[in-house]
């Protein structure tokens, strides 16, 4: 029988597309004993949970709560609520999780209609007023909110406003978005939403927050045909999740704990300003980038703050880089995607991550990467260029 | 804004139905900084990790894995693969996980036929024998191993048996006795199986062990239709968890900490050991409970190691009963489900919480709130009849 070691996991600065770093609090409360999932001090720590999400998400929302699943269970669970065998819908792609979506909606039986950019790029209110032209009764629009495969944030009330004067419910993607940048569910008038723990959060990944506005969750109480989901049923897990506590699945307990105090940092941070200090990072980050000849690819006016996309420059093995920044400094970063794949480095400034010294720790190791690679970069230049 | 304390779990000794307590390495494990989910040394994490699945559930099957969700999500895994609509099904039901079996594959849209037999007694061969003649091609037979709800363990291997011998799949629900009782994988010639973390593994809930026997992953590959779960899908979950490592989810990082810790432990104890260690704690509970006129109500010879279904007395409130062991003595057991509900209580002796310890606390903790409800209870008597 083979054996092994006690795993140590060596110390990473992660800024890659996601998990980010988590806070020592949040890992603390990782590690606290168990409590059974129906216990009363557990059900009093998920209605908390369920309060601060809501305040979080900015949404009144009843429906809302962690599903216990990775944020593409949030994406499964949203449209197999919402999507019965022949419905209309329309999905935004511009990258990764756009295709996701179109794929996991094939997959529920619905007629898909693509709206469809360069990755990189938003989808424009026009494209889908000429999408809504083609379709008589669209039961949902989806959107990317944040496109973590491009680093591209597309402006979510006027397509919002476009879905629902067309008659079709609105589903926002907010996985990169949440705590990272302004997202506001209520005002917005979004009706489906799920988001991952392991961005800007700051939460191991395993759980995905979601939301469900009334009409929606009325859409999925009423709906013909059962969810295909027993798993992410939304009519099973609102009696879990809600007063009565039915038995359903076993709540992942000390990931709850986790996100528990994740957001409980976030709340006592403040939305505004933990938007605020990422787009600080951000703009710090592209400076310096900027000043050594590395561009941000996704589009200007349009760029993520909790995700860079870099430009690779020509004659550099975008791999090696990665590489080297790991074996040698520790940092993790992500490769490009499909038709970005070699193209762009994917830097992620998310939660706890995003902070000056990382930023300044970041440039300089990849000014040393690529002086080693023969591409000569200067460091105090892209440093200076970071100031605050 | 409301805002809210940090949260502290109470100590709880938790023998019910699942969570387990968890050994405080696997505790510890839990709070380790996370890395990438496609980091150098979480892969080679992940590759040690179904090693030791393999070498928990007694199989050589490569498609052995944990599922990024919990132990109904090991469930729906299993069924949304290998069932197409159409297809004959016999699903074993004799409590409430059979019963969500079948619930599941009819949303597969399987013709399911039932094999019932009572809450607390098993699937006989004779049973499945009877039902295979009635069915032309049956594509699959699904059990149950250890009932969860009832404390039935059916013997898994004459069905198998027939199972085959008709041409179907044989897929097992090992929930509860994975780790806490002989599970054979390959001896027994399962085809497809799940269990969760948080029973006899006693790791948090939040993943899913399964594992598929390459006939099942041949049924799986070659379906006609695609797996109506896009986030459940072995054909892409292949490629995330095989050689290449293809983007699918994010992993949940600390839990997959968490787990490989918790195999760590129950390899380092050895299977045999283990589960000899199940059975003396089942006996001596047993014998204890007997001795105060509590019998476990499930079938005589047939009863689980790890979950004691016991008849609770006339003339007691149960719900007070566990009330009392929770408040007064941070103990939990669970309560009785379905038909069940009010006349059993549920008393985990799973993994960590298995100990001659434990049951001593426990029969003198019920004792007392026995005597406090005003039934008269000898806590000699029980603690005696149950020394080993």
């Amino acid at each position: 029988m083979q054996t092994f070691a006690a795993f140590h996991p060596p110390p990473r600065l992660l800024m890659g597309p996601g998990p980010s770093n988590v806070a020592p609090s949040v890992l603390e409360a990782l590690s606290r004993p168990l409590v059974g999932h129906l216990d009363p001090t557990f059900v009093k720590m998920m209605e908390e949970i369920k309060t601060m999400l809501r305040q979080v998400f900015l949404t009144k929302n009843e429906m809302t709560f962690p599903v216990s699943g990775t944020g593409s269970a949030g994406m499964e669970f949203c449209l197999v609520n919402l999507i019965e065998p022949g419905d209309d819908v329309i999905i935004g792609v511009n990258g990764v999780f756009g295709t996701r979506m179109v794929e996991v909606a094939g997959r529920c039986g619905a007629n898909v209609l693509k709206v469809e950019t360069a990755w990189g790029r938003i989808i424009e209110p026009q494209q889908l007023a000429d999408a809504l032209e083609k379709v008589s009764r669209p039961k949902l629009v989806a959107i990317v909110h944040a496109e973590t495969s491009t680093g591209a944030l597309t402006p979510a009330e006027e397509l919002s406003d476009l879905a629902h004067n067309a008659g079709a419910l609105f589903l926002l993607d907010t996985v990169t978005s949440l705590g990272g940048c302004p997202v506001r569910i209520d005002d917005w008038q979004v009706d489906a939403v799920y988001s991952g723990t392991q961005k800007c959060l700051s939460c191991p990944p395993g759980l995905a927050p979601v939301s469900l506005s009334p009409r929606a969750l009325e859409v999925a109480t009423k709906r013909k045909s059962k969810v295909q989901s027993w798993y992410l049923d939304v009519n099973l897990l609102a009696a879990y999740w809600g007063q009565d506590r039915v038995y359903h699945h076993t709540a992942p307990v000390s990931m709850n704990y986790s996100l528990h105090e994740a957001l409980r940092l976030v709340l006592n941070e403040g939305l505004e300003h933990r938007w605020r200090r990422h787009q600080q990072n951000h703009l710090a980050l592209k400076a310096g980038l900027e000043a050594i000849g590395l561009p941000i690819t996704s589009q200007e006016g349009h760029q993520l703050w909790p995700l860079n996309a870099v430009a690779v420059p020509d004659g550099i093995d975008e791999a090696a880089v990665r590489k080297g920044l790991l074996s040698d400094f520790n940092i993790e970063i992500g490769a490009g995607l499909g038709p970005l794949k070699g193209k762009i480095w994917r830097v992620g400034l998310m939660g706890e991550t995003s902070s000056k010294t990382n930023v300044k720790a970041f440039l300089a190791a990849l000014a040393h990467v690529l002086n080693d690679s023969g591409r000569k970069t200067n460091v105090e230049a892209a440093l200076e260029a970071a100031a605050w």
